[in-house]
């Protein structure tokens, strides 16, 4: 990839579909050198061309957050969709559509949406039962094996849903600072599944567990017990998972290329056309910089490199303040093109569907 | 507007177009009062339709932030655009394709801009300089009298370009507490704008000043001096504006309407199908709930009430945690529906294009 060949008029996203490959490669070795089934989650780049590049690499499987998106894949001839989310009962209309279609997984968590489903299905669905082990975003809490129990027996016994298994995200480990402590949620995590697997494998002996964060999948070896990992960030990475050492700077395959409206040498900022509608307002904590929305890259002849000190402090619907050396900011008048790791990949990718601009 | 009455099934940008009408013509009103030309921000709805409401009351200049949005408004028929943000030189093309057809106004901050401009225009702008009254996003310090007097004479200078007046958004009320907070910032902004007219009035006395955040435009009452108010956010308001006091809550006309898709009682949170994608990542650090994402609201039969106790607590890319009171909690189920109020109706308009319902 080579940026400054680049016409860039408007904050652009730029997705280097080499580095995409190599990190859909990389992964796909790893699960299968630890004989894990390999679910990559669809929605970070809800994109039909990169979807193209995991398919010339022989998966079949997807993850995705909603119907709509299955609905999307589904287009585009992808049949065998777990729609990682709490399964919403009022797209009852679109489940039966994609059930038809195709091998489709839902999520449950309790016993009044099984009922719901069973009331509605037309079509056989596979369901994994969500499992919260310590994120607190939603599932059943693994300590509540009699709930969970009852759970699984009210799939079992609808007559269009069959027992899949348990799911988990730890998302929690977006929030850690380093590698020990994503082992240490990691390996709890795959704890409290091989728990729930040794209590129900004997009734169930098809169940599988499938777990997905990025963090973990990138970072650790021990996958015991697990049968099927879902991540999905790391096809692009971004600047939260290179804080979090998810990733290295030259895994990182998606940019914001954003031109310079405004110089303001005084304070070392430049303001740049890139703002929430372009990046989402999702920030980090770096540990030099504070609160920040992006990180500042150049591409040199030694390769890509951060640079240090500049990043992007502050954004507004449109508008972008970044905070550059002032080495940085003597090359960058008004009308010149900077490009920044955005903090989160996912957001950034769909606000900028109609802005992006894949590189071979 | 009938929340119970429409039939929802994924996260529903809801646009009450009365109470948008009523804001408009409220501000409207206000604008007539102090003799001042109103030209309302289009890039809180970017909507055909919420601009045709504006032009059935005889609005006909408007400002947008971007030359896109400022081509989308052209093509339904508006002829006077101001773009609010600094110009962004590399869209020349765009630039001189609406020049041609319709009396554009652009934003400049340097003399290096206003060449650029100068090299490429082929049809006549109106340039605005941008000013700076303690908001530091961007624009002109007003201190820098010399440096502004500079990039005045040389937009006069230029073939093109004619010199509409100095512009300054005081987006620094966003950040106020209460009223007394937004007064100081108003009243600082008319005062130092006034002084920047009473230095070129006599020089350029066409010139005008242009004003236009939506707290100022709602809550003040002095105008003395300024020719133009440019508020957006105000034709459907929001979380963030009801907490800084701009508006009541019978005024706020634009909420997002989500599915429960998972119940957890031992923590008093309801988990919807409604996260980053739908809402935005914008938070407000409320007195009593602390940084959240969006207030809870009930069509009950003495009207729109706030639920007290509930609040949008995190979001990811598709789910919300909403923590709300046991009573709530009692009667949303699983497949209901939950009403919200975003933080940011500006950002959360920009996300739900797609899925945007007009109430009449």
């Amino acid at each position: 990839m080579v940026f400054a060949e680049l016409e860039i008029v408007v904050p652009t996203f730029l997705v280097d579909t080499q580095k995409c490959r190599k990190n859909i490669v990389r992964m796909q070795a790893k699960a299968q050198q630890h004989q894990l089934a390999f679910r990559p989650h669809f929605k970070t780049h809800q994109s039909e061309k990169i979807g193209f590049l995991f398919r010339d690499l022989g998966i079949t499987q997807i993850t995705v957050s909603s119907f709509r998106m299955a609905q999307y894949f589904a287009q585009q001839g992808w049949r065998n969709i777990t729609v990682a989310f709490p399964v919403n009962i009022l797209e009852i209309e679109a489940i039966n559509k994609l059930a038809k279609q195709l091998k489709l997984h839902v999520l449950v968590e309790s016993t009044e949406t099984v009922e719901l489903l069973n009331s509605y299905l037309q079509y056989m669905v596979g369901a994994y039962v969500k499992i919260d082990n310590g994120y607190h975003r939603t599932g059943m809490d693994v300590v509540h094996i009699e709930k969970i129990s009852t759970v699984v027996e009210a799939i079992e016994q609808s007559c269009f849903l069959n027992f899949a298994g348990f799911l988990s995200h730890a998302g929690n480990t977006y929030q850690a600072k380093n590698k020990q402590e994503i082992a240490k949620i990691h390996l709890n995590n795959i704890k409290q599944m091989n728990l729930l697997k040794n209590t129900f494998l004997g009734k169930y002996p098809e169940m599988k567990l499938s777990i997905g964060d990025t963090p973990s999948c990138s970072l650790m070896e021990r996958f015991e017990g697990i049968d099927e990992i879902r991540p999905g960030n790391f096809v692009y990475y971004d600047a939260m998972q290179l804080l979090i050492g998810s990733c290295q700077l030259e895994q990182i395959a998606a940019f914001v290329a954003c031109p310079v409206v405004a110089v303001h040498p005084e304070r070392n900022e430049l303001v740049i056309y890139g703002g929430a509608v372009h990046f989402s307002k999702e920030s980090m904590d770096h540990h030099a910089y504070g609160i920040c929305f992006g990180l500042v890259v150049e591409e040199l002849v030694k390769g890509l490199q951060l640079m240090d000190g500049c990043y992007l402090k502050k954004i507004s619907q449109e508008h972008g303040v970044v905070h550059v050396t002032k080495e940085f900011l003597a090359h960058k008048p008004v009308g010149s093109i900077i490009y920044l790791i955005p903090v989160h990949s996912c957001l950034t990718a769909n606000l900028m569907k109609e802005d992006t601009l894949y590189l071979e």
